[in-house]
């Protein structure tokens, strides 16, 4: 079983025992009320308000194993949480966390992040087939939150020998997933293995056939391993698109250009296309393939 | 109250007595079996078999009042029937009676309509200033269902005086109640002058504001008089915008390409926009105005 | 006063020998020192200068006939005069004369003729085919510029007509000459039964088969008849689309988007398309088309 | 066999030194005949036949320097030829050479080689940053003329290290050069360093102010050294844009659809524009900087 009782590194300091300690208070916390549990009350009771900004600087969480346990425990704290409280929660569990955006509707994320905790990391995967609108978006993303926005490139190596042996459209031949490997998830899997936790904007709504289960917070174990806990938050995962698109029209926040021509979902230019009223977003990807494989790797479970 | 007992022109050949006759039984139907009756059961019986199709010689029901009471009747009966259902109906009562066509997603009231009868009648309105696209897509459309479509355009003498005197985007300034009047409501007018009924695309989904009541069959109180009573069907007033574009999606009807690029009601060029995901499509129209304002005039109530 | 003598309306019955002693005073003018000529002297002498505008007030020429001796007289003035220069004369010999402007890079005639006359008239002819760009630019220019642009629209009649009998692309198939004529031809040809002259952009470089003569000025023996004489000044007949442009961006001439997008001829959506590089303008209109019959009909010579 | 004793392979240590002779031969050719005189004139008054066409393998030329007289030779005599003749040139004289494709106009190049030689080697720059449409024309390229075209890409660490230091659109901030060197100028080294001769689209018309002196052949001084000479070809220097585009129409040439968009000259999405009726190329390319610098690197001559 992943992470199961004790995954971590082990010679920590004293704030590591005691946030162990934390940890274990957090697993009886359904049963009786403790510090933590009281804590926690006091924290989601002032989640609303906007004044409580995270710290900058936190104790350093690195090489806690949050245990199954700790994040069943969690997860059935945040599933009715709204996507602020699940964002400060996570930023004050873990120091070492970052946001991933895809150059879509997911800056909702970097919009609620920045409004409870000013230690907010972004990265982006440049696959190097985005369309200028997306590089132009996350450029005025970057500048609008001031954001430290880290740009993750592809291999040129693997980028190169993938085209010269299948041109630059093999994807239409054979399916998105060896270039998205190569564009996207080695990248991913580089920014991953430096991080301790990381938040992503998957909704259930998303893909009626991939995402319908999709959890506030679970452990990562296609990015994570025993030897590198990995924890993921997705405090989209309840909302649905019509909530997305609301907050994003009442904060004014920015928003990619391309939502304004039909486009829901974006990804790499060649991969995204509009769709028509009431169609899925998910039919603006990858529509040539079975809806079922409609995920480039960023999400998969390991089999 | 207007319709009330007696409208219509009355010395008419035999014909129109029975249909008249036809009606009254209409209106009993509900209270007790009869011929007239049985035949509506038999006709919605076999009201989703596509073999049926209506003659396009019919007798020629001008001049008879419909009456309120009549109406009030096939509403009751019609609400609960499909679009081609309501379609057949129509064009079963009435042999003077013509589809409004907008160049948009009503397409799907032609390609409905034309499982039904082969007497299909249908106009649309050149402002003058519609999307390329929407000339395109009306073009395709008159010869995809081999169509006399007939094409409404403006006075030439008003609308020269009106872009005289405000140019040619008065519209921003004043609103569109003016430029559509000379442009479009001149046009349907002259139309509906020639006909005993109308269809339209109204569904109730499209504005909360001005179309939640549609009904399926009404008195057109706007467009008809004591002198020319006018009714108008609705047959989509029940459908949502979801079931239109399954609709189109399942049987390939052809759609106007802007629905690729973000739009989702069209109208002239100036007057539309694309939306962003989960917007009202309402918000793709004379986005500068007051919702509740955002009628053309095609489907306005008498005051 | 300038040009007194030659101006002023007179007596009539009377007027027309006396212009065409007036005329004949003209062509003589380059034998022996006349008033006629010395004010001409004096005239292209101060044409450079933008100081001169003529005055709003001219006494009015109507019906005074200018003799082909004239035109020939004044062609050859004029043949090597700047743009500027031949429309400050054509305001000068007319008061009843506009600008024909189709919304594209003839927008040089308006600038131009508004640093010589304050007296601009101009018109556009609104076949309800035009890109939405162009709409919006004749709106600019008419804003810019204060014009009292006047927009003819073609008949309602008319047009409904040729599309229900052949639709909205008949052009596509038997030629464009028959929709010109509707939607051009006749608002041209009521605009111009108005006047006594007018003045295009035309110019020898545009077409090698049916402008390569171009004159600065001409008879208009297409719209203008014995009853009812017209002349028409072509003023940039002999610059360069190279000119054109660098006028226009020396100067900061507004233009339409489209010479953005590839556009250099303009006319309507339909019937225009961008042209590559190196590609003669000419190509981007009709292209369905003998290069000899590219002309829509405004400047065809009577045979 | 053609140019056997020029171009076989030889035991080397010796082989500089006697290719120098043969380069001397060749200086001496206008004055005195002799066999490669002889050759040159049997090889160019063959030249315009379009059945010869070059062997797929040739004896390497590697290491056999082409001193600066041969290259004086050359161009003298190559300067008159024209861009075919000087392809097959290219192609006989060296077996290490490859074509530079930017995925515009260029394509001509590849076009006339594929007619003299079936050893046709070409190579592109992806920057990451080009047109959707660049992306499609260099698929297109490739598949049309059946070629192993490399695709070369920038490094992952270098442009991750500009865009977390500068952003995504620091060229428009501090020129383009750093950016043009990442991910344009290090992967044309990389390719340059294993070729003896590249060849270039480059045209004297191109840029009034950096291509005027394009000759047909060079040193290249930018990219080569004393240890690895390299030999620029620019068969299109002569040529005008007009003729280039002569030549895609007439052959049916498959082109980059942006030239359908009033763009000319095509280099990365955010670093071209489409240009103006009659503006220069050059104008679509840095416009925000000094027209002396509008070079990316690719042709830059050492100072």
């Amino acid at each position: 079983m992943l992470f199961a009782p004790v995954l971590g590194r082990r010679a920590y300091g004293l704030h590591i025992m005691l946030s162990t300690v934390d940890r274990h208070l957090s697993t009886l916390s359904r049963r009786r009320p403790s510090a933590y549990n009281l804590m926690q009350t006091h924290y989601f009771a002032t989640g609303n308000g906007s004044a409580m900004v995270l710290p900058s600087k936190l104790p350093d969480r690195k090489g806690i194993m949050t245990t199954d346990a700790t994040l069943q425990d969690w997860q059935q704290q945040l599933s009715t949480q709204s996507p602020k409280d699940i964002l400060r929660f996570a930023h004050k569990q873990f120091s070492s966390i970052t946001i991933s955006f895809s150059g879509a509707e997911d800056v909702v994320l970097i919009d609620l992040a920045r409004k409870v905790s000013d230690r907010v990391q972004v990265f982006t995967l440049d696959t190097g087939r985005l369309h200028a609108e997306t590089y132009q978006f996350i450029e005025q993303v970057r500048k609008h939150y001031d954001l430290d926005l880290e740009v993750l490139a592809p291999e040129r190596e693997r980028v190169e020998a993938l085209v010269r042996e299948k041109g630059l459209f093999s994807f239409y031949e054979d399916g998105h997933k060896e270039c998205c490997g190569i564009r996207k998830v080695d990248g991913l899997k580089r920014k991953l293995a430096t991080v301790d936790a990381w938040i992503t904007g998957q909704r259930r709504d998303q893909s009626p056939s991939t995402r319908s289960d999709v959890p506030v917070v679970e452990a990562d174990t296609a990015f994570g391993s025993p030897e590198h806990p990995l924890v993921k938050f997705n405090p989209l995962a309840n909302w649905s698109s019509q909530q997305v698109w609301e907050y994003i029209r009442m904060f004014d926040v920015p928003y990619n250009p391309l939502h304004e021509r039909g486009f829901i979902s974006i990804g790499c230019e060649p991969c995204t296309r509009p769709v028509l009223p009431n169609q899925h977003e998910r039919e603006g990807r990858w529509w040539w393939e079975e809806a079922t494989l409609k995920e480039c790797g960023l999400h998969s479970s390991q089999d």
